[in-house]
């Protein structure tokens, strides 16, 4: 083959391969509007609320997480490898489903924020999951300055995940923070 | 703007165009992984059995469908506008949900093997709803040569199939076909 070849072939292989990584990123955003799920949520943690990611007796957390039975983890992994962040869980399942469930799940709030929360602000979501979306950023730049360590910041959040992903109001979560005094005990706190 | 600047705006647009173009290809594949249904059902019809479609007396139906509640059904009406066939339909709801369901339907066998059936070949699933496509595609030819019109051609279709989407298999059905006599009373046949 002659350099023109050579050349002409890696640009056919290079234009193949930018075509398959746009298609494998629209792939990833239609899956996740139909599979994905973006949550908060609020974990009554009483005893530990002299650590400092509890002071409030409530610890926040975040979750963005893609699920899928035995015969389709590959995508899973798939989905791992494409962010290069998050894990891939086994849900076991011994009633009358066929297989076991497994879950892609990113936790760890610095690669939600410099990974995940990135790729879905340059490729956007289709569905109403979009404003689920939308209001998990929102939390999620509230909790990256601390603002979930006060009473006040964590009802701003409260208030801005109210509503995600068909979840109750969380009216008595809410009642206990805005009632707040340091040190009371929250134990009996139902969120 | 010189004709230069004109031509490479045109290019440009055009470069835009393909990449939303690959990514809207892309998010149609990984949604239908995840919302999708390529289904094939029989229906009883025995006092039709003198019509053309019906001589088994059992109706073979074939159905892709991707279902969204009210607040999404921009993204079927989306699918509706890309594939150029189908239709979308109310599915309402009075229970205790909170939005009506919509589906997008594509149902004349035509359509399924002119447009859907090919988009899906040229731009494969991944998850394992890829399998369930390939069985209805194979469901699909069989029809298409108007196998499905003679029992014995009816019982490759019902073993082909057999456990898509989970499905239980068709035992009753396909005892009751591998007796079929013409004209015998199939009405109290239970698929």
């Amino acid at each position: 083959m002659n350099s023109q070849g050579v050349h002409s072939s890696d640009n056919s292989t290079a234009a193949e391969n930018q075509q398959e990584r746009l298609i494998k990123i629209g792939w990833i955003t239609g899956f996740v509007d139909g599979e994905g799920c973006f949550s908060i949520n609020f974990i009554r943690q009483p005893d530990r609320a002299n650590r400092k990611g509890y002071r409030t007796g409530v610890q926040v957390a975040h979750e963005f997480a893609v699920a899928q039975g035995a015969r389709s983890v590959e995508c899973l992994y798939m989905l791992m490898k494409f962010f290069g962040v998050g894990a891939v869980y086994l849900n076991r399942r011994y009633d009358n489903h066929k297989e076991h469930m497994y879950r892609y799940c990113v936790r760890r709030r610095s690669d939600l924020i410099q990974t995940i929360i990135p790729f879905f602000n340059q490729y956007p979501l289709r569905t109403s999951k979009q404003g689920d979306f939308l209001k998990f950023e929102e939390c999620l730049r509230f909790i990256e300055t601390d603002s979930h360590l006060t009473p006040k910041g964590l009802i701003e959040i409260v208030e801005v995940a109210e509503n995600m992903n068909h979840c109750r109001p969380r009216t008595e979560l809410l009642r206990i923070l805005r009632d707040y005094t340091p040190n009371a005990d929250v134990s009996s706190v139902k969120i």
